[in-house]
């Protein structure tokens, strides 16, 4: 058997019993084999959320066709969303990234896709502050040949509908210290998942400058959170988050430094997760991650 | 519907193609409802890990025509091992706990048991080492009614037949600091699981004082592990490790101190996830965690 | 040289240059070895921090002498505070416990004093929930002969005057999850300090509930704080905190258990540290913890 | 007064009692004003080890002045060390890079560098695997002008001689996954530091391959280690350990994943202590990380 791997994905109603055994017998009719299953249902809720990897034969069940079948199963239970890939065959991700005057975190996801450690397709950088021509992050993009817009975004216009426009065919967003927040129209008219890296542990230290007033509230574990971004600011479900012990002889500038590399690490892994359909918002303020 | 909480945990041969399918069905038909499935297969490999945490009707669903179903079902697919436990209506785990002279992992076990945060009954105490009848222990032993054996294990005489006759009818031993290694008769002989936790992050610091080895060592991290006991000292499948920062601040004795805090953790952790069906060996030398 | 270890620890105002100097040699003109010297300063701050622990000979340098040497050379200084303690010569640090409904925190102090890991001599235990005659805290208290006193705080009546009574004598309090606050009035009658424990990663999730607070949040870390109690609740200076990963599988209530096992730790560890004297308030809202 | 941060280190014999007094003395008579001191003398050793960080000024008290007082105060107490450093004044660190086929840890000192996160100059880098011209790697030294040379290294002829030729006038030596054991000769000729990154958590899985020798013994923990470089492959005196969680469902690549983002933190936080004179080995084979 040549073998490819899929990874599906279905979240449904839960009172149609079955759900489990109808997806795994699909599978299983395929001749396909099953390498990680994990379902969930949240105590006292009409809803699971399922996630399978397994290895098929391309020949025997052609991809077209393993769509459909997970489709009319998803149909069968009500299924809300059923996502079905294919990493081998299927294109990758395309995400926008979007960022502000802070570097960091922009350019160590540039590294981690050039060095091929995230499966994703960026279609362009988009920033509300300029970089000089000659700076890391302009070489490096002219170098890819992935377009960087300046767009200065403040109060009065923050650009939202060219924002828009750019991020157009795009499969997620990264905002990867954009430091500016997006409104319910943006967020509704995109209609996709954004995910946000915010340099504190939420729900301490929502807001602006959380190092600060980390350093101010005298805490002794600075952390980094990963986020969905919705309407309300800093309070989407959390994906991912890390911590670092800082101590009295750390000073406002080493809580900075600590958490850019907390930020780094907890961003990335968020992307990982999302791409490989582990991530999934539950309840409206939580997340299920396989 | 009257709900029951019921865990099954099935181990088989993976070519068959359907197992996960086949129990899913089997939990549908009965109308229980899944809250969790954990499938693992290792790459390669002609085995699979199934676990489930389902709610049923017991009325609807008797115990013991639940647990043939998920005989026959492992019958079906040359199922290795396959166990079922439905937490309210099985009698608990039943344990014996071999100690030697440091009581704190021991005395942590025996509090945790009497507060109700470990699922188990403990048949007995079994220490190589005596303790005077005054102290904490014996006093905790005699009011709840747990008999205390003292067998003065030594290379000469391990006591192992004797140590047999005590913990017969039990599920699965519990090494509590025992600092003794059991022969690979006993092993056979006793031919259920025996949890040992190693005051060390193996596979470093195998064998005695791994404390002052690690100390000696200049490590900056040091550790503790829970793992099944084999024949080889130390070197069974690892269940939990857990690890906490030191410094040349730190002395033997808080090396030590620090140890036993990660000690009490990790062996609790590992006793818990035991009874809760999620620790299995596999490959010889690894565990899954569900 | 007969060698006895002595902490000194002085906290003063820096513009006096040359402080860490005169107690430097104050502890060499006596032939006394340092082991460790700890100074902070906080940027821009006209105060210092300072901890030394040295070995000396009792003979060559008495007690009294010591403790006046030390004092004279605060009063040089100015120093608000200055503290010398000789573990094995001085008493412990007497503190009473105050407790409610869970025992845990409680029985951990217990047991770790009972096993010789806490320096410190508890005076009684104050709990504002009965508890039935044969518990094991009850047990424990009447064989070690420590006090236990009832006493029913709610909001018309705290208690307060009676705490304040039982509790004199005390050097420190511990709030081993006490869960009622105390009034700005007891703070300064009592005059000295406080530890409580938070079951919660401050300044997130104060008040009550926390560990369902950050459930509802979604939190991926969970996490314990000890602090100093200040009449605002739970805003005192953390002392110590510690996290722990949950994910979507952890219910409400593995919520509580995990936090238990951080609550214990993170407790222990303050109150350890303060006994040491490492531990000390700065800039009203912040901790050295050396 | 115009104010300048100094660091200063000393070891020395400790029974010449008081150095920290005559350290100290020293400062306050030039009106600087100490931040921080530590002090550590190992228990029963005749040696001490201390550091201070001060802010003077440069007027009062000038630059060479400054380092003539430690070394007379440092040959009173036969110092055998002392290093004095003015962040602002003196001469950044030069450090020569080495490395192999992978680029995660070299990209990422190179990046600290260019953002100013590692405070020193980078005279060359020296691989004993090539790079094709237009790789990120050599464009972004070609770009800064850091001379990169290939030396193929082989167990027959380790380049060792050009090497040192190569790094001559360094003050240290990073090998960020350099793959290649140094001889007793190159280290005695070379004669100041060298700084590993082990991917692996010594004294566990030395040498090669340590992520497929943790994966092989089922670990639930894997870690990185810096340390010190020293005839005895990957024995030296360990720097900075972290560590990571994984689990069955980890495969041997995602060790490797999750291992390269331990590496990379590891190796840049100890670059940055030891540049801040925090890092100095002690007793043969542990460190003082201050």
């Amino acid at each position: 058997m040549e073998s490819t791997s899929s990874i599906a994905r279905t979240v449904g109603v839960q009172d149609e019993v079955g759900i489990v055994a109808k997806l795994s017998e699909c599978i299983a009719q395929h001749g396909a084999n099953i390498h990680y299953v994990d379902v969930f249902v949240p105590e006292k809720k009409q809803v699971f959320y399922s996630r399978s990897e397994f290895v098929f034969d391309p020949v025997r069940w052609p991809h077209d066709v393993m769509l459909n079948d997970f489709m009319n199963i998803g149909k069968l239970f009500n299924a809300k969303r059923s996502v079905v890939r294919v990493p081998d065959l299927d294109p990758k991700y395309k995400i926008a990234l979007l960022a502000s005057n802070q570097d960091h975190c922009l350019v160590d996801v540039l590294h981690d896709w050039q060095d091929g450690r995230l499966p994703v397709d960026i279609s362009c950088v988009i920033s509300n502050h300029d970089r000089a021509p000659n700076t890391h992050v302009i070489n490096f993009l002219k170098r890819h040949g992935i377009p960087y817009y300046y767009l200065p975004a403040d109060e009065g216009n923050k650009r939202e509908r060219e924002i828009l426009d750019l991020v157009k065919g795009t499969d997620f967003l990264v905002l990867a210290r954009y430091m500016q927040v997006l409104s319910a129209g943006f967020l509704e008219s995109y209609g996709k998942d954004i995910i946000n890296i915010h340099h504190g542990l939420l729900p301490s230290f929502k807001g602006s400058n959380p190092a600060k007033q980390a350093y101010s509230a005298g805490v002794k574990l600075i952390g980094a959170t990963t986020h969905f971004v919705t309407p309300e600011l800093d309070a989407g479900p959390i994906i991912e988050q890390m911590v670092e012990r800082v101590s009295h002889k750390d000073s406002l500038q080493s809580f900075v430094q600590k958490s850019q590399s907390l930020e780094k690490q907890c961003l990335r892994r968020a992307i990982q997760s999302y791409c490989e359909l582990r991530v999934l918002p539950y309840e409206g303020k939580k997340t299920v991650v396989f």
